[in-house]
């Protein structure tokens, strides 16, 4: 039985370590081919396996110095961050002694980092943040949701490409539909940004189904949805504020109704309770850092257990698939159809040798 | 009895005219000051100003012969759509025979030709659409909510200076509390839009509280929100998604629970959409064309006759307070404190002299 090793950056997020062991613990409990490398301080963290009774025969404890903290600057944290646990998680995997790495930490600090150790696949302009937007219908996969705040219109090509293949792995969908994210669905609607990624869309023969407003990101009309990072961060925040907001109401009013007692009241509650769990974000805790050559997951800083065990599946199954021999194997595949990752480049210089201009 | 006058686009949305003439209906019933003009095509509304045996004496209809169109581009539309409803109720402003006027039509094209027809407040470099977004505690008013898909940062300055203005009068706020949209709190984050205004607002002396988030948003954490029309758009639709969502959830239930018809559910269904009333787009329906030389209010297209209610009552609030003379005495204000509309250009001329460079 091959085991499948995650390194875990144990220090990162407002819940860890308790967050990040115990969900660890909880994986480990259910799968017996995953394997833990768990990066962190000594003083924080052993106490915790030990008084969860952690097997030690599951993981291997690497006792780290330093920790890289929220406020710090991304490159700050890569040059001077080489004895964190954050570091040293990524180093497993650039090193090919874990298979994937996740941490809860500092978003731009853990992208620069990885990126810098790991490098991108080849071919890959910008490596994207690409996780499953809570929606009530269906999963849908977004990205960028915040690793380059500004984009060209070749680059959200390419992340039309890389989602394609992880909707095709992950949610197990022949042909993913493909939408932009945009004000209004009209062709005319948007930045210069929206129109050309939409011409060079159009024009590819991907299942390209147009434009889609935040409004509709939720019912879960594409199955990926590509924007620029500043754009998708602000619409799953604003969606989680919305969804949190409904659940801190529904706290208070069980709070509140204590003279409610009746079944009803407990059936109709454990009905909504039931349906939100769809759209709850510790449900689809776990963004993939896309592009680069190596599994990088990012689960949310404010991830419980229960998140951060969803995000430790999330990185176990794009390992146990082999997500980046996926994504290499779809593209070649692409590229053989004329759509590969430098389709724009390739549509200059037709258009250029139509057109007679050297190139 | 001073009255006051709004002029109503009966034609656009897709609940119009019928939601448009309940709605007016409805607000001349609780208010005897206020008076309607009413436009649109004769054979769709003369009916159902019959059927609801609207007082003739409470408003005038004004047949046009045109509607403008959701598809229709709004340079299109303000060239060709001379004889359409809502450029007549955009007149009849700019005729001062109306106080106000609303529409649930075309955004793009209210916009347009309110701008071409009613032309801007003195020193307004862009007219923004500014509205209540949905939170949960407190009342939070955002801009640019979709009129300018790009700004530089003195254009979101204005707008710092105009929420400042419609937050005063609406929300009765003495000094209102002034944010950024961005995607961190740290001074770090965003784009160099949102660093360069940071930096404006920073050094204005105003209540600037810095960068708020997409999901603190709906925690009410600013006053005014500011940010450029697209992203402004993309987060107020993403809000409204994950709401309608709810909404739609709440009703599912009900219907499928057939069975739970103790008082116990009921109370909790009722306590739940008591405080949902609070984030309810139809609630808070209703935006303002704000530095237009004229009071201009979009509602929602798909806003219901209680939305459109709503967004008349709006339209009244802020033709009755006279808030575009409101907003040049505190810009006349702020002039003096050395903080005007061209606060911008004040300070590069500063550092131009202090540099020693010709301005």
């Amino acid at each position: 039985m091959q085991k499948i090793v995650i390194s875990l950056d144990a220090m990162g997020g407002i819940n860890a370590p308790t967050s990040v062991i115990e969900a660890a613990f909880n994986v480990a409990k259910l799968n017996p081919r995953v394997h833990f490398l768990i990066f962190g301080l000594e003083d924080k963290v052993v106490s915790i396996l030990q008084a969860l009774s952690f097997p030690e025969e599951r993981y291997d404890f690497i006792a780290t110095k330093d920790v890289i903290q929220d406020r710090d600057k991304p490159l700050h944290a890569f040059k001077n961050g080489k004895e964190s646990s954050m570091r040293k998680a990524i180093d497993a995997v650039k090193d090919g002694l874990a298979h994937a790495c996740l941490s809860c930490g500092n978003t731009g600090a853990l992208m620069v980092t990885a990126k810098m150790v790991l490098g991108t696949l080849p071919g890959v302009k910008r490596p994207a943040i690409a996780g499953a937007f809570p929606t009530y219908e269906n999963k849908l996969i977004m990205l960028d949701m915040g690793a380059n705040n500004e984009c060209s219109e070749s680059v959200i090509f390419q992340f039309a490409l890389m989602g394609r293949c992880l909707a095709k792995v992950v949610l197990q969908i022949g042909n993913p539909s493909i939408a932009i994210l945009n004000v209004g669905e009209e062709e005319t609607k948007g930045r210069e940004l929206e129109q050309k990624s939409y011409e060079l869309l159009k024009s590819s023969g991907l299942n390209f189904i147009g434009y889609i407003e935040g409004h509709d990101i939720v019912r879960g009309k594409a199955d990926v949805v590509v924007t620029d990072g500043f754009s998708g961060n602000l619409v799953l925040k604003a969606s989680e504020g919305a969804i949190n907001m409904f659940m801190t109401l529904l706290k208070e009013i069980s709070k509140s109704s204590g003279f409610i007692t009746l079944v009803g009241a407990f059936l109709l509650k454990r009905a909504l309770k039931k349906k939100l769990t769809r759209i709850d974000p510790n449900v689809n805790n776990g963004a993939m850092f896309i592009g680069l050559d190596g599994i990088v997951i990012k689960s949310h800083g404010s991830a419980t257990t229960f998140g951060v065990t969803n995000a430790i599946s999330l990185a176990y199954e794009l390992a146990n698939r082999d997500i980046n021999a996926q994504i290499i194997k779809e593209i070649k595949n692409l590229e053989e159809r004329g759509i590969g990752l430098n389709f724009v480049e390739k549509i200059k210089q037709t258009s250029a040798k139509i057109l007679g201009i050297p190139t």
